[in-house]
């Protein structure tokens, strides 16, 4: 148990995802990996690859968060210069790591050999380890609480599979879910004092709509079990109390 | 034909998606409808229901580009901050629009009547226009060139559909997309040389794999038919010159 709470924030590079071309999985994924670790997701921003921008964002996002993990623009195109600007807004110089190559040459070896593209992915910022990629070759890259990953959402995943327990954080948020047929708008009032009458839980609204009928998914949050528990079944008794039957752990859709 | 190039930022307020729980889906529709408007998404945030933090975003959105539109907050229960939040960003006062009042009042008339949860929908910054919510009577909001759009994504998709054409934009920007069953590491050589032989074109590449094969779609952008014609040609040329077989419009998986 500890009082500490730690931070991150997620940079998204690519201009495929702000053309609406791609829709975006990582901010999602870190964000279920990172409550594993302890460690709560504060802030996204998507920017395009461009490198005024990506340096803007990373400066402002290291300035407030513990961690900040990027995703995209690692790849072995034209487009793909996030390791320049991180290098650049760290001011620290491009290098070619040496264990990078050699991880690239064997991925190559039977796939046409290494061309200059291919050997773009194996260049970090200078003074940065590596994270594995089990799936295609180029590995991300650590740079103390920076952590540079894939855009391509199956790659990142086996990332941060990687860096699983090599963080610290701090206690876990918990979380439990209830499921009502009741629109959001009818218990407002309801969610408010429940909420304040346990401290430390925060109770969020999930409207749904499903063939006609209303409905919502309560998800309440804390860090401590015994507090969540009070304040989950404090808010299934109050729905039920209302004429509004509540599952506990029940209905998503 | 104009040059002047109109500029857009999304703004994504939720615990939700910061948590991982939800998976955003309004900065690619977003994103797509922007495009058929003639304006470029060029940054988009996720922060949490914190009202500094919207503020802080919203001051820097605001500074940078044409128009920001923001998603989420704007429910009936204590977790839906945007309205205060915006109206303190931009200095004015929260009132209650008397259109929005009888619009909720007309589709709250036989599903329990308001309530004070209820009321709060139709609270706006002072100075605010409603958005039309064809589904479930709260109103989006518009204030200027800001944009208060709903979370859940098929409501700010009626809200888009109701602003259609209604915002001042230039080119829109055209698309021609090419798959081939090749790594992009292949070919990154060809991407550049061909987008620099087409002044005003744009290549994106994006790989997938599947089956245990390689693959990539590349998407070529313009705002000029003529310039993305000729560079998406050149671009299938020279893949096929160069043993893969291109196929214009095809593949994407």
């Amino acid at each position: 148990m500890t009082d500490r709470i730690w931070t991150a924030a997620v940079l998204v590079i690519g201009d495929e995802i702000l053309s609406g071309r791609t829709q975006d999985k990582n901010v999602s994924q870190i964000a279920t990996w990172l409550n594993v670790q302890g460690i709560r997701l504060r802030e996204a921003r998507v920017v395009a690859d461009v490198e005024d921008d990506i340096i803007a964002a990373l400066h402002a996002l290291q300035a407030r968060y513990d961690y900040v993990f990027t995703t995209g623009g690692i790849g072995p195109t034209h487009d793909d210069i996030t390791v320049d600007a991180i290098a650049k807004a760290q001011g620290v110089a491009v290098v070619v790591h040496p264990e990078a190559r050699a991880v690239l040459e064997r991925y190559y070896e039977t796939r046409g050999g290494l061309n200059e593209g291919r050997l773009r992915m194996a260049r970090v910022p200078e003074g940065a380890d590596l994270i594995p990629n089990r799936y295609s070759g180029a590995p991300g890259i650590r740079l103390g609480n920076l952590f540079i990953m894939a855009g391509v959402p199956h790659i990142t995943a086996g990332m941060l599979d990687a860096l699983t327990g090599t963080l610290e954080g701090g206690d876990p948020v918990l979380s439990a879910q209830i499921g009502c047929w009741v629109a959001e708008s009818e218990i407002a009032a309801l969610l408010l004092s429940t909420e304040r009458a346990h401290e430390g839980s925060q109770i969020g609204s999930y409207p749904f709509f499903r063939e006609g009928r209303v409905g919502c998914n309560f998800v309440v949050r804390a860090t401590r079990q015994d507090v969540l528990d009070a304040c989950a079944q404090e808010l299934a008794a109050g729905l039920d109390a209302a004429g509004w039957p509540a599952i506990i752990g029940g209905i998503s859709l």
